[in-house]
């Protein structure tokens, strides 16, 4: 049987994450943290032999950066890298830039875990005239005003990611292409809830930890066969759970 | 009238730039120096405020490292690029590896510069069995047999270079796209002269500096006004006697 893997990526720690602000789409860059974190992800994917066709990431610094240290890693800086706002992080609406734990001290660590963590719930909308608002950033020049949300909740962060799945990386992997996707906590979930057909309710509970390479073997019907992360376990299940405490009120 | 800037670099310094070794194809990383002139030619582009739509580099990573650096200089790590084997050095057969000095002083500095700066003068070919044949390298993978060089003249570069230029690049930029191309001595001498109409022996004796942002202004009919490096006029011209005095033997 032939099997293909595919191999998602979750961004190193930002300098927001070690902040505790909410960051979607905001340029932030990796810590120095997540640097290293990045780093050890791709020497981690060269020790177990991982080599690729071709990769993936969004328009985002924080995710490029991680794609870097991965390909220089395997030894592929040359690997041919299609970078999408599809792939984005969640728009965090009028919360981006926001401390998570002053957002929760004022509206209460219930308000901030439904906004985090309600499926179809979307923080406050950011305004047109905001200087956070996407249409002004001209990586985006190219999206109709349509396209450019003014806040997103994972439902709405899904209807941008599983079609950007289905039309570009999943007929490459059908193929028998070896891809990496570098991204981001919840376009990540979103992705993973299609793969693993996973309940809105199962889905909010999962927490992805940073620059843990997770493998998907796919068989050539494009059905998952499994999937699991590299690496030690232990350090993966704390990377996990300190992702799970965020923006709890300190 | 309407101006389109481009912008062309040589990649820094390399391990083996600084070691005096005939490179070509070789997949050499930058050296230390290098790297650092990447990061500052990537802070000059951004201090005279150039921003770009596009980039392309080769598929060696002392090209590409040295455009990351420069995206990162100008924060367009987001950029869209295309990674080509056409921009790719100047393909040195069976020289490749050897220590300049040393081949100069087997085969004479006249034969070396033959080699070296010889329009249709091809270093002897590499044999396919060789392991530094290009064909045992999973990024050539896409071309075809007659395609992947056992060595090269200036001349044969040229012949990949300038319609790759034409078909690819040229269209982009009469679109108004502002362009930056992360490549090498050769591939963008083979540019230079067709943007340039130099005669052979014009660009023989064109040494470019490293990592050293030139600048190419085109009309609305794709005519070049004018070029230009940026930055401080001496320290260019000592970068590229430098490069003029490779490969002479110590």
């Amino acid at each position: 049987m032939s099997v293909t893997k595919l191999v998602l990526i979750r961004h190193g720690e930002s300098l927001w994450n070690s902040e505790n602000r909410f960051t979607g789409w905001t340029d932030v860059d990796l810590s120095e943290k997540g640097t290293q974190e990045a780093r050890a992800a791709g020497e981690l994917l060269a020790s177990e032999g991982f080599q690729f066709d071709f990769a993936y990431t969004s328009v985002l610094k924080r995710a490029i950066h991680t794609l870097w240290k991965v390909l220089d890693g395997v030894d592929q800086a040359w690997l041919p890298v299609e970078k999408s706002w599809k792939l984005n992080e969640r728009h965090y609406g009028a919360l981006q830039g926001l401390d998570k734990s002053e957002t929760a001290a004022k509206y209460g660590d219930d308000q901030v875990l439904a906004w985090r963590r309600g499926f179809a719930i979307t923080p406050p909308e950011l305004t047109k005239d905001d200087e956070r608002y996407a249409g002004k950033d001209p990586r985006y020049a190219g999206l109709s005003e349509s396209q450019i949300p003014l806040t997103e909740s994972l439902a709405t962060t899904i209807e941008r990611v599983v079609p950007y799945w289905n039309e570009n990386i999943k007929p490459r992997i059908a193929r028998g292409e070896r891809v990496v996707i570098a991204a981001h906590g919840n376009s990540l979930r979103a992705l993973i809830k299609h793969l693993d057909n996973m309940s809105e309710e199962a889905i909010l509970e999962l927490n992805i930890p940073t620059a843990s390479p997770l493998v998907y073997e796919f068989d050539s019907n494009m059905n998952v066969i499994k999937s699991y992360y590299l690496g030690n376990a232990d350090e993966i299940a704390a990377k996990a759970a300190a992702v799970a405490n965020q923006g709890k009120a300190k």
